[in-house]
């Protein structure tokens, strides 16, 4: 259905990608979006979302999303990319690939940025069962949104957020909390239906972990999220445009790098992925 | 040092690798050892550290591993295989990797049966916290070693494994149970010096937690592995050849797949890992 008076939400906007054509069949070409700019380059998981969506839309694609790891290499430049995701082992019913996201450096070489691997399977119903029930915490309907004071990075406007413990510091004193847990509930602004790329970058939407534990705002950035996607298509589709729970804490912080892990709910209370990610920290 | 009359420890002959030549400079060639084998191929353990050690052996390498994610994609037939290690992005303190194990297939052209993404970095020292503190647990000589049944896969003597919780059951009535979670101490049989390798390895040794949360052993693999060293070298060295804590539970069960987060401490309670894995599971 095509209208030429219809605009894309954000999201579709910036996770585009158009085949590169016959010469190159696994190369997807994008660009990145003012509307999704965090400090240095885009927010890691409009990225994650995009690497993700070059394997969905290759032609070869067998099955859905079940394991995604994103690698930030290097800042993504404002302009065009080359999203390369090459099916690197096809079973009978799951599919491996590596995807490879690159700008031309100085010289016009292809110079990659972001590294990813993905896990496509076809699935089946089987035994199921949660070990990690969403907590008690009030509905989004009675948590306050988080203001975006004037000033803020691009990206943070294109999420609701609806922070329920471990908020942002109010107060950068320094010292340092007693934990690093955060539950905020959180969706698309504006409201769009979930899917499997939506998902992944609602993976990276927590602020870094180190900031809240030492109450110190001090430059950090990702490097590498895994992304585990428990839901099939029916149940991302039956989540709608719906908030989203999410929980992050760290485990370790050591030389400059820390961990956090995450757990994203829909609103009935089913577990729709969990994450991981190590982040660099300064200081 | 070398001696005609020294065996190498049987981790180190697994994951000893020869460079292919100048030729290809990013490939070195190894080959399985039946003392690792597990049900199909050989224990995921020592492929994550095989993949490591390409990195590791590489002589491009900038500092140590950070994180380090391993894709399972086909099963590693007996023999020897080709790991492809290559560094596609160095930034001045940072370097990401992509690395793939290949064997040739049934015409002679090589099949990728596992692929990896490695983060390796010059770390410096900062803010250190842990926000998962060691489990109050017994210490590793009050637990009894596991006893070992004739007839075990061959990889299961490579450990020294002393359940404190969860253990695998022994009674395999189909019950569900209430957790997924298992604690036990483990080094290497016999003890051998902590490394980057090994720990990597070490991150693999749980037993599927389907089969603790049904009571009931069903088929599973590993699809894909997470490690985050919080460990720099100077603490893996302090950590000798002591016993290392290590957890795992699951965190959701849905179509054919689990999650998996788990924690590794040394006896010093120093959080030297953690480390995610997403499993398929028959029924």
């Amino acid at each position: 259905m095509t209208d030429s008076c219809f605009t894309p939400h954000p999201f579709d906007a910036a996770i585009a990608l158009t085949p590169a054509g016959p010469q190159a069949p696994n190369d997807f070409l994008g660009a990145t979006q003012p509307a999704w700019q965090n400090m240095v380059g885009p927010f890691g998981g409009i990225t994650a979302a995009i690497a993700l969506n070059a394997v969905l839309q290759h032609p070869r694609l067998l099955g859905e999303p079940v394991s995604l790891t994103v690698n930030y290499a290097g800042a993504t430049a404002d302009g065009p990319f080359t999203a390369t995701a090459r099916p690197v082992r096809t079973n009978r019913s799951t599919q491996h690939w590596i995807v490879e996201i690159s700008q031309p450096d100085a010289d016009g070489q292809p110079q990659v940025c972001t590294t990813a691997t993905v896990f496509t399977a076809l699935r089946r119903e089987t035994f199921s069962a949660s070990d990690m029930p969403m907590p008690a915490v009030p509905a989004p309907e009675a948590v306050a949104r988080q203001p975006l004071p004037p000033g803020m990075v691009a990206w943070l406007q294109r999420y609701e957020m609806r922070p329920v413990s471990g908020g942002i510091p109010m107060q950068w004193e320094g010292q340092t909390h007693a934990h690093s847990q955060s539950r905020l509930w959180v969706r698309d602004a504006p409201p769009r239906a979930l899917d499997f790329a939506s998902l992944a970058a609602l993976s990276d939407i927590f602020f870094p972990r180190v900031w809240l534990r030492r109450a110190r705002r001090v430059p950090a950035g990702t490097v590498s999220m895994t992304v585990y996607f428990h839901a099939d298509g029916a149940m991302l589709a039956g989540s709608g445009s719906g908030h989203l729970l999410a929980q992050a804490q760290a485990q370790a912080f050591h030389q400059g790098y820390f961990d956090q892990t995450g757990q994203l709910w829909n609103e009935a209370g089913q577990l729709l992925a969990t994450t991981h990610q190590v982040v660099y920290f300064k200081e």
